[in-house]
């Protein structure tokens, strides 16, 4: 079955408001959704919805919240999402944030208190289409190991890119600080697979191929060994301690029986090409973008995303007969 | 031989100024080959002296550079380095920069037509001791192929990022954006020994153990597959295009005969914590380094360095008298 967004949308945010979301939350939340769907990022597309669904039926988190946005300096923006999810204190900071970067040319927002469980690039592709850098990045609870120590302590922690082009839409690279994702390691303790040992540790520390024994105590391993460990790091720091949020180790979701989110923060930078290297900055991008297809790269960050997107929007977005079928049980249940 | 710090510096200007660096200048730069020597970082210290003498000798960066510092935005700076090296400008933006930040919260500066020859830590180390949260990055001529390219165009693209804290020098990470530095290679080359076929690709874009391979018209592959490649990405857009700098790709060393640095470009942000997070800002810093610690990490980034730099303070910096003596040779030759 194929459906067009605005009605993907709609079923979405029934889901969301039967389970204790406000409506005006729940369509702010159900664009990131749709937008992963449609662009067929399936992991962080209708595959969560149940998630959310649990989660809010968990009371772990807040459908009605109302955040709190701050003017905390003129190139800052501090938003207290008061329990409920990113992306709407992300909207109700959006047009100060603006304002902010038009007048200094650079500015960041700093969420604290907010669960965030969707795909990253969806927050900042709007920034970078109106001409803007945009950098974003999201701790959540405590999954990777940091390079050399033998617990977990750091999150999957998550950044995103964005640039802006001139007749494109963005090119965005999103990715977690984690060299598999945990759904990778649970596809393979599903099918029965070992997984490389640069995946995971057991709960020694001790590295393991062994899918249940990363997942039963054990942890993640950052990618690219160290480095990765270090941006697992900086995004600790920026996405909880600078906004003041939780730590992924403090994460207490663990009281509230089915809560997937974490409650953490999420620090977003954005910066306007036209006022540092300025109109030239255009130019220079596609310059970079065809030097490096000319060097053989075929796929570039977003490129299979947007070539997606452009056959959803065609042909409306495919949804499984079994995945309606469970937004349909979720709407009623 | 064991030099104080002053010597040591005094020494080196007089390598600079002899090979066509103003003092002023000299002084500057001086300042990174020091710290890097002082803290045992060796691959940026000494060793690089010869490679800026040649460099300066070449006539493809200005020793006497006198950078042109413009306050573009209430948040940005941007210095042109007119060909000189990139500490240079940054001197001489500092005292803009940080009364922007002061007065915004997060500022950020833009230096192009720049030569970054040393360590990254020592440009951020400053900022983050007034109690900054610093990010920076280099980019430099073409040495790393995209994940999934054949051939090279983005740099080897450094990145250091820098955690203030109370009572403690700022933890700061410094890496490359490659698997394994170019100098790996070429020790790779001289003992003989292949490299991790992760290393690099060769000249038609293949995977190879061989460090001639490499070095002759190959190229370098980044850290952590995809996800490296992206940061590398990144730091090509942020200190290149942001900047106003060139990229890699249109490095002109070439023909300048011993020209060792790249013209590119160098992009800073800079954050105020206590702006967002408030005063519990270090509180906070200190518990995710503590419990970093107990979860088995026995060296966090810059430990080491630190450990070096206090014996260095206590007992003067170890010089090899084989270097005393190259120092003497490029004083007089």
């Amino acid at each position: 079955m194929t459906l067009t967004e605005p009605v993907l949308a709609a079923l979405i945010v029934q889901v969301l408001t039967r389970h204790g979301m406000s409506a005006s939350n729940a369509r702010i939340v159900a664009v990131s959704i749709v937008a992963a769907e449609r662009d067929g990022v399936r992991s962080h597309g209708l595959l969560r919805l149940e998630g959310y669904a649990d989660t809010l039926r968990s009371g772990w988190v807040d459908g009605d919240a109302v955040p709190r946005v701050t003017d905390a300096a003129p190139g800052l923006v501090l938003t207290d999402a008061a329990n409920g999810f990113a992306q709407v204190a992300l909207e109700a900071s959006n047009s100060l944030l603006r304002q902010k970067v038009r007048a200094t040319g650079l500015a960041a927002l700093s969420i604290h208190n907010s669960h965030h469980f969707a795909a990253l690039w969806p927050d900042i592709e709007p920034f970078a289409a109106s001409g803007l850098v945009a950098l974003t990045m999201v701790n959540a609870r405590s999954r990777i190991v940091a390079w050399g120590a033998r617990q977990k302590v750091l999150g999957t922690n998550p950044m995103a890119f964005a640039i802006p082009r001139r007749d494109s839409p963005p090119m965005i690279w999103d990715q977690a600080s984690s060299r598999r994702s945990q759904g990778d390691v649970l596809l393979a303790l599903r099918t029965g697979n070992p997984v490389d040992p640069a995946v995971g540790l057991d709960a020694d520390g001790r590295p393991t191929t062994d899918p249940t024994a990363i997942l039963d105590g054990g942890a993640l391993l950052p990618f690219g060994e160290h480095k990765g460990s270090s941006i697992a790091l900086m995004v600790e720091v920026l996405a909880a301690a600078f906004t003041g949020g939780r730590f992924g180790f403090e994460d207490g979701s663990a009281c509230f029986p089915g809560a997937q989110s974490s409650n953490a923060g999420q620090f977003m930078l954005l910066a306007d090409p036209a006022r540092s290297a300025g109109a030239s900055f255009a130019d220079r991008i596609e310059a970079l973008i065809g030097r490096l297809r000319a060097a053989g790269s075929e796929r570039l960050p977003s490129d299979a995303r947007y070539a997606r997107r452009e056959k959803a929007q065609q042909n409306g977005i495919e949804i499984s007969d079994w995945a309606y079928d469970r937004i349909q049980q979720l709407i009623s249940g």
